[in-house]
């Protein structure tokens, strides 16, 4: 429990998605396989929701995003969002938009790295769920397709246009955000925008595998090494030396930067506290 | 016509570029075979000025930008440019190279996708032009040489020190860039440079077929697509993130979102109107 | 010499590294070779002194970094530096960071191109001194391991966050950061992390070629290049295009530029003066 908590009780049952805990693991899975996981406003809500809890709570050192059945996320659903926000006044259009930017850019921001399971469609908002996290585990079923156009609206749904580029360049970016089309496993490893590439099926075992290392490792190191990738995106050369010094400065201060020359001294492995 | 139309009258005569248009798709040739297309200041100052009255006419939705003969583009001319500016003052010399940089920046915020057809040598600013475009596609034929420092200039010319990085990396962009080396169509696909690698004399007819399908489909989705690849390049996460919260709150508001539900829910294909 | 000198005198030797010049190439070694050239603080100051001089100095055109030995270097020693920082203070612990992210500004800034000539480990801090020169000319031996989340600290060191990102994508710089798994060379090759791939053994003499070719070329213009390329990374769009014009209007007052259109008229090679 953090210090840092005040009146707000956790939420006690997440109804959108499936939420499981093991020692310093959560994974989130998207659960609606009879409609491919298609988003709906729930959904994203309790994405938007859980993730800021897990953040202030400081237990979860990794956290897997899964999605059940034969695909990961089918993207938002097109009678529960789509046909939805026909009828939605410009404010709500504004807050519903603005809530999954938020999803993505706390995915960005959480204290913990986020790996994606990814097998079969990860269309729209899946897509783009699936770029936020920092670790893109698939097996070769996986195919993203960032379908904003094809119904209409920009390429740049959820920070596609912001966080794409920087992933697989401009080129690639533009063509995949401007078309629509598929981009099969092949592909999307040649590019970058695949982490790790597993064998069929295989995808939500590494990325658990993965989670584990990373929970099991150095916490606070990781949790930093994202904060930094994230902000540094944003900030220039000069500025970004200075808040890796500062950062080092902290951590050379912190038990697991000890414990390592200790056990490195002492020829056994490291026992890390995550802190 | 657009509403928003002064007293300035449409340039009925443009006498450096071949100048076509047909139902939404503008193509632009560079056409002056003999000379390897090399540009001329008159070549550059149609460019500059055809973008931008192309981009308050909301009449193209798409265009294409081609070489006639033997290659795209050479670069700038070495009598009629590099000859000529050594007896431009200081004033001159800026003015020049103002005008080549506005014509990447037009290219880059033009309200529709620029589709730069590719087959030979894309040189110099030939090189640059394409790196500005948002589709390149290209035959095998085709290699990309960023000739600057070759002639005593900085790699940096019309953005590309900008551009390239973001394309291809920091890494490929430094060696392409300070060295001027070329580099033929396998490699250029490897590393990004490539959106599309047609069959051998096939750029031209897939560059405008691509053209034709962005005109053909939601085409206010694709200009605002490209604006927020362009925007976002130079925001930060959380205010890019708000960026496409408001266009697509806009965009939901629009006929094409609308149309794609109605034609998806009545199983017939969308009749897309770019509005 | 420069005109802009003062009081301060050259260093008369250089403890930690061996450093040699001919005719406007330096060639700085990290010779430390039964310790795989660990760094240690005097290594650091020394890497960040000399690079001072050498840019205020303006007789160097190109730099060459080697490593003599088995490998290029294996990062910060784990007694001189790890075991050494764990009895700093605080203000000592920002000291010493700040030393170490000043060396990768000043490869970043300094007026020259580096090359990095790569064999055998360049982990740790060596990995970020290779990421930070403008080229990486490696031998298939070379891997690199951003060793950093491994002795429990941030995986952002010396800039790391913000490079690597914008040499290999933010997917792929994720996983290297983060995980600080050993990087091969042909791996490292296909995402962008390698400007060269040489024969075995053979990386310190195409770096020295390439040296011995930037600083033989016109080298102003190559300096120009590598400080638009650093800057254009913060910069945005319009800001980068009018820096390029500047630039360019410059350097088409200079000497290499008039001597290209000369030569090229009278049909021989230029001789560049880099200016």
């Amino acid at each position: 429990m953090s210090p840092f908590t005040g009146s707000a009780a956790p939420t006690p049952h997440w109804e959108h998605l499936r939420v499981e805990r093991e020692d310093g693991v959560a994974t989130v899975t998207l659960a609606r396989p009879e409609k491919l996981n298609a988003l709906t406003f729930g959904a994203y809500a309790d994405l938007r929701d859980l993730l800021a809890e897990l953040s202030r709570e400081r237990s979860v050192r990794a956290l897997v995003l899964a999605g059940e059945g034969r695909g990961f996320c089918s993207g938002g659903d097109v009678d529960e969002i789509i046909g939805a926000t026909l009828s939605l006044d410009t404010a709500q259009l504004l807050d519903f938009n603005r809530m999954t930017g938020q999803v993505v850019r706390t995915v960005r921001e959480c204290p913990f790295p986020v790996v994606a399971a990814l097998h079969g469609v990860a269309a729209g908002a899946g897509a783009v769920l699936a770029l936020a996290a920092d670790f893109r585990v698939a097996d070769p079923t996986t195919r993203f397709a960032f379908l904003f156009t094809r119904v209409g609206l920009s390429g740049g749904d959820m920070g596609a246009a912001y966080l794409l580029p920087r992933v697989v360049g401009l080129g690639h970016a533009t063509r995949l955000l401007m078309l629509g089309d598929a981009v099969h496993a092949p592909e999307a490893e040649r590019i970058g925008l695949i982490s790790e590439l597993t064998e069929p099926g295989d995808a939500d075992r590494a990325a658990r595998a993965l989670a584990r290392r990373l929970a099991d490792g150095p916490a606070l190191a990781h949790a930093q090494t994202k904060a930094l990738l994230t902000a540094e995106l944003d900030m220039p050369l000069a500025a970004a030396v200075e808040l890796d010094a500062a950062t080092q400065a902290l951590l050379m201060n912190g038990e697991d930067y000890a414990e390592f020359h200790a056990a490195f001294t002492g020829k056994r492995p490291p026992k890390w506290r995550g802190r």
